[in-house]
């Protein structure tokens, strides 16, 4: 441990109405359209569409070396409100590398969805707002939707062994889609 | 997994101004001066103080077994303000069971003192307040002191199998104590 025996800020802080971490070790990660091929079911769509337009950014702290057994990571996601083709804008979504790793999120700002898949496609979906923590269970891939009409801001907290497994996802999809229909969510079996 | 294949609102929801839950998954601890025996400097003010005076209280969301590997838990402290013979009310303090689990503290409300100590006895001091986020690395006892006059409430996330080891710290304490003097912290070395 550094000693430092005067009490110091922490590195971090977290704007508790926004959502945005500020830091020095904090990093960003962006996701354009152009990033989101096959994510949309109407590729022709998202093609055409600007590929630099913003879809969601990311910001992580990792104040330990990833993999570490017993470590966590903090950090948050934005996603941008619009469609592609009348779907709304989604994160890619993902399994957790090592399976039983779990997950929470804090809706911070916005309004959404959570998508939940298990490795049967069984599903479930949780209304993300201000102030929703929900618990990623084992096993369970996870994707987030802005349903609404401003950004969407969560916290996550997760291991640091956790990993990504995006592959599957890119793969098999969810088993559900949600579209804007007359400016409401309508989510659609596939 | 439980399927709900309309979307439903999560299980618990946090005041992010308070950083209160609420949630039929969530449970309460409380903690009381009488709880407190050989915390503080002074063990005889300390017992002829209210047994019964909230020192400080812990909302627990676990929803997921205890000792599970992968899992993680959710919750919150509230340390009421006020002294113990001038030493500042605190936790009791702990390292986690299994030493190299993680934690993250984030502060809401209030403002305090987060201490670490390693197992050399070596310690740090950080400040919490509305927003500091705070990292709890692995093989650090941790203890958080109320210094302000109102109370301190922080957000925290562990892993479900972390443990908790409060021996240590009954038996040795912490390295330092941190007093009221003319209305500012004073941190004294033993």
């Amino acid at each position: 441990m550094t000693l430092s025996h005067s009490p110091t800020a922490t590195g971090v802080h977290i704007d508790l109405a926004t959502g945005i971490l500020n830091g020095q070790l904090v990093s960003t990660q962006r996701r354009t359209i152009g990033d989101l091929s096959n994510v949309f079911a109407d590729e022709a769509v998202r093609a055409a569409m600007p590929q630099d337009q913003l879809a969601y950014e990311v910001q992580l702290y990792q104040p330990i070396a990833d993999g570490t057994a017993g470590g966590l990571f903090f950090g948050n996601t934005t996603i941008y409100p619009g469609t592609v083709g009348g779907e709304y804008i989604m994160t890619k979504g993902h399994f957790h590398a090592l399976g039983d790793r779990t997950e929470y999120y804090l809706g911070v700002k916005g309004e959404g969805f959570l998508l939940f898949m298990d490795r049967d496609r069984g599903y479930k979906v949780e209304k993300m707002t201000a102030g929703s923590l929900h618990f990623i269970g084992p096993h369970l891939a996870h994707r987030v939707i802005n349903t609404g009409t401003t950004p969407l801001t969560f916290l996550a907290c997760w291991p640091a062994d956790a990993g990504h497994d995006y592959a599957t996802i890119q793969e098999q999809g969810f088993p559900v889609r949600v579209f804007e229909r007359n400016g409401q969510p309508d989510i659609r079996t596939l």
